[in-house]
């Protein structure tokens, strides 16, 4: 039978930097496709990825704990996805992310994905909306969240 | 703001066949990586939606209403896969399934993976048990889905 | 010991329609995340996987021959995807492909993603460069392919 | 035009343990499946990326080199894998491998993924074997590979 692991209780301290914050993972091979390089949508699950690291780093809002136990969730409405350099296999990427905007029910985002150098291999902008669950229609941003994002941003502004 | 669409409702007939069901789909470029071949771990989803595929067509149970409206979920528990031939991108394979065992809460099934001309590409046993939510303890095979299980494992023996 | 299975030959005629071209695929129990709808990057999946398709149907040109016996490429620049509505576990989508633009050595692409009744699921621009191997320096789209690309997107101009 | 970035040249130096090695990663919302647990496919995927990672860290011979430069693969030939507990998204799992036998051109791997505390969440089992390309026929392993993948074994054996 198998068993289902709740998550481990971490202790969660106010996010204190560096910003921006950056997600670090290497290119599996499988992230990459017969021509060599990563496949184009394995770039948008990076920046995925530092968006939902984010969530839990720096808002104290795991995506699990804001659907399940918030009853909301923050589905992506658009991206825009800039390719400038293909990482190969084993290529460490450090993707960083800022705030570009916080509205009342939805905020923009800018994920930069960097090699070791600090070359940019991607830019991707996403743009996430808040909604209460189960109707699934707009809800403002909760204010503990719209402070953090706000605090971070301002921060990132400062670098 | 991002829409949800219901499942369409689709009048589901009992299934008459073939026997085995066979899953088909192309090989993506992402399925597979640098080497020009499947990516190992591809090999097990096309399998799992073999499975999934069965559980629509075959059992009336697709997964999302087991687990949403039934209050239950058929986990992996154990799985084994003999990678026989390679496919490359575009490749079309069809995957078949037979059930080898139904027990009370679990239930083993035979997936191959096989080429145009009928040569394999893969062999992926696979054994589930079936659970109650949120408990996730072992729950009985419900008797409409066993039933289906054993006509169709019977009428697969006839093939 | 694993083999490696060729590309079968299969005769490819000249695309005869219809315009746009309509890649269908259900969507996997593996597609959609805890929130019980498509994970974001599945939609670029789906829209990547839409490209693939019409490469082989209508250009004639499957990327695995593209790269690896015409030693050329053609990686995606930019993209930007709105997402309208979220589908969930065993949807079928139907995926259809406009072409935007021809220019010396890029294109410009529009997917769109509808349900069984028309209403889109998401919309996705792609920009593609061609370039040849290994050096991976910008490339005029062959001939053939060119000519393609513009029978294709005056016959949907017509649609 | 997108640029293609060639594999930063790290130094390696001779693996000097832990033993076994352990690769380290977070669960993904985008690994979990509406079930809210890790999509089976997914744990096939760790196992990989452990492997992939052990081939850089102790064998000195990263898969990209492998096949490109040696003109030589590693593909899998058969896995087995027990799921024992089931992760949620934002777990980090310690992934570790030891090494089974080695043969003359094939070698037999354990992955075992744990969390925090050391509990298992899965353990699986994987068979390579060494080809050459572009032939694809059987190998035998190289020397060097060969003299590394027994010494960490007979490390891991003391631990």
């Amino acid at each position: 039978m198998l068993k289902v692991v709740e998550n481990r209780q971490e202790t969660w301290s106010e996010y204190a930097g560096p910003y921006p914050m950056a997600y670090r993972r290497r290119i599996a091979w499988g992230d990459c496709d017969p021509a060599g390089i990563i496949y184009t949508p394995r770039v948008l699950d990076i920046a995925m990825e530092t968006l939902e690291r984010w969530y839990v780093d720096v808002l104290n809002a795991p995506w699990y704990e804001l659907n399940h136990d918030m009853k909301m969730g923050s589905p992506t409405v658009r991206c825009e996805i800039d390719f400038i350099a293909a990482p190969k296999p084993d290529e460490e990427i450090a993707s960083s992310i800022e705030v570009e905007a916080v509205g009342n029910s939805s905020a923009t985002y800018v994920v930069t994905g960097r090699d070791g150098d600090g070359h940019p291999y991607f830019r991707c902008k996403i743009v996430s909306c808040f909604i209460k669950r189960p109707e699934f229609t707009a809800a403002p941003i909760p204010n503990d969240i719209r402070k953090r994002m706000e605090i971070y941003r301002d921060a990132c502004g400062e670098v």
